[in-house]
């Protein structure tokens, strides 16, 4: 039993059919995905999805969040081993962003029952509500709120970027379901993912045993400097905001350097006020995006960078306004979880690497409830939130066997 | 006769009303002054500083770029001293700059009229078209036109940034001129301008005897990366336009600190795309902008830019494409005409200061005609092109002053 095990793959030709049919869901003429949170064409991907559950014969419940979960029917209430991820996307997405995540948890649950493996725990299939928080802050809302992490009544009170409330959309669209939130711990949790940055591409590995999930902070600057002209204002009298700002940004690549280890440092947006070729700038407003692995070191990165902007402003005699826009620690996953998909991968012949995720995901909240874990694959030039977001079949193909024979043996566990 | 010339002073209570009056066509509720070239507001304007000539008796001639000049009626073509400088307006400017110059020279010639002050040459007042360039690039189009800079045809099909053509919009406003372009030669021109920085105000001092102009240098630059996720990407393996873009500012200031003296470099202008906090910038626009009074040191801040950017570039991994936005070489004043500003300055008691001009003035243009001077009075905090610039009145009066004694002395010159 255990060897045919060994040699059961999934139906990569049907994940792929599924992969397409959801795609052409909001599909946009570049190939992208655009399918925001509760919108209608997220309606028309869940009901797809519920479509393809029901088809399964899986007891399909909806929670007041509208997290949808599938799962095998079974005898009496043992904790399921519970894969999934989202079906939303942001405006220009691409088309395996959360998508590949559910689709390969359903094939990974059809494959088993096809096949009729007898495991000591059902199979279940997760799809997270509103992930990408593309339309209503804060993302991973509906994995938070299944995992405690956020009351229910306040998610579904949260407006959104166009004015609707969380809580209206989601009786608009149907998906306003009777289960409670929080939810009910699974035994164990498994996500499947495109990695969305380009590390495994950049070694040539085709399977990531995902350790965790950095911790973000994220922070807005505001500096305030003296809009003058730019060529009667000498050197010494100047405070520009626009020099100050990109200092800052040196500064903030140079903190990246020193830390080393998985230390990323971004500065991704920056305004000018008044924002002309012959003023100097009086406003600028900018960005810092810090992220480690490890909650010591990104507290330290962000102590160093406070101290060093305000040494850079009084230099340049500017104010400096800080707002705090988020603020996440990291999340490490559950060690024996991570050494089983980095065994199973090597199992199935794949290379496979270990890393840590710079994105938040679904598994990083059900991490609370559950020894949780998370697969990668490669993502080509790194590039995702993106129409030209991109990954090989082999490597949906792989990714998708690496799933399913680690939560075949996550449900073989009896305890 | 000479000591009582030392005595004369212009009339401030008459400049102040008539720049009042001038300051309320095209007022703003801010205080400041929105009169664009060749506008409704600007045809006012100019209508209002005509009636003020003809009321003095002036022999007022329009040219075919619409240059206004008034000059004292005499017997022979003798050259004349000529003052003056615009009455255009950025679309939300202050109420000095230009007309002042105008109005202080319209009030020299009312004071040496109602006194009778006889001189060898004719005194005369220009009204340039289209100074500030803010509807119709290039500035400085006027003074152009009439040195001989710019073919008047070429000028009077020049489009607007609303499309509109500059020989329709004189024809429209009723100043399209007989006069031919270029213009004759004057004697000697000296404009009195406030000085649009902050180094009067900041060494105490009321005249500044300006030696010249500073040579320009506009350059665009477009930086090309990686959009990539600021995540999931790591330090080693980013191509950050955003960074890159933050470092060349940064060299632009180290390159001024280098080279000192006049040398100013600027970024005024730098948008991030796609200008999210977790996307690393794939592309970013910045301005450099350059200058210095002389030419030789101008082109070495230029190439050392080009070959820093060219590092920081290949360092990174980016892409760079330049684009030469203006460049205008330095303008040296008359020593002659700078000397007797200077002397004359401090024989009517007020601290001068030797200094050049950031900004671009009709002045450089009449110095390919002739000898040519401008005097300068303080900016509050350096600031122009914003409602808020201010002068005060005892610094308007003492400039004013100094303006009637130079070119009373100029005037006074037979050869």
């Amino acid at each position: 039993m255990v060897d045919s095990r060994v040699e059961m793959q999934i139906d990569f030709a049907r994940l792929r059919e599924r992969l397409d049919a959801l795609g052409a869901v909001g599909g946009r003429p570049d190939g992208g995905n655009s399918r925001l949170a509760l919108s209608d064409a997220d309606r028309e991907g869940r009901d797809l999805v519920v479509l393809w559950m029901r088809d399964l014969g899986l007891e399909v419940g909806v929670d007041r969040i509208g997290n949808i979960v599938a799962r095998q029917p079974w005898s009496d209430d043992t904790a399921p081993v519970m894969t999934g991820s989202h079906v939303d996307t942001v405006r220009a997405g691409g088309r395996y962003d959360g998508n590949y995540g559910v689709l390969a948890g359903l094939e990974v649950l059809t494959t088993v029952i096809e096949r009729g493996v007898e495991l000591a725990r059902p199979l279940a299939v997760g799809v997270f509500t509103n992930e990408e928080g593309a339309r209503f802050p804060p993302d991973m809302m509906g994995s938070l709120v299944y995992a405690g992490g956020l009351p229910v009544e306040e998610a579904l009170a949260t407006l959104g970027v166009d004015g609707a409330a969380v809580g209206d959309e989601l009786e608009r669209i149907g998906y306003a379901g009777p289960l409670p939130c929080p939810g009910p711990p699974p035994h164990a949790f498994v996500e499947l993912h495109i990695e969305q940055g380009p590390v495994l591409e950049h070694h040539g590995v085709t399977i990531g045993a995902v350790e965790g999930v950095q911790g973000i902070s994220w922070q807005e600057l505001v500096l305030t400097g003296e809009p003058n002209h730019a060529g009667t204002t000498p050197m010494s009298l100047r405070h520009d905001a626009g020099y100050l700002a990109a200092a800052v940004a040196v500064t903030a690549r140079e903190i990246a350097a020193e830390m080393g280890g998985d230390q990323v440092a971004t500065v991704g947006s920056m305004r000018f006020d008044p924002d002309i070729i012959n003023v100097i700038a009086g406003e600028v407003h900018l960005t810092v995006d810090l992220r480690n692995t490890d909650e010591e070191r990104l507290r330290q990165a962000e102590s160093r960078l406070v101290a060093r902007v305000a040494d850079l402003a009084a230099e340049e005699g500017c104010g400096v306004g800080w707002r705090r826009l988020a603020r996440f620690e990291p999340v490490a996953f559950d060690s024996e979880v991570v050494g089983l998909v980095e065994r199973t991968g090597t199992r199935l012949g794949h290379p496979v690497r270990r890393l840590s995720s710079g994105a938040g995901h679904d598994a990083q909240m059900m991490a609370r409830l559950c020894k949780t874990g998370m697969i990668f694959v490669p993502s080509h030039r790194g590039i995702s939130h993106n129409p030209a977001e991109h990954t090989e079949d082999a490597d949906l193909a792989a990714g998708a066997d690496v799933l399913l024979h680690t939560v075949v043996a996550l449900a073989d566990e009896r305890a």
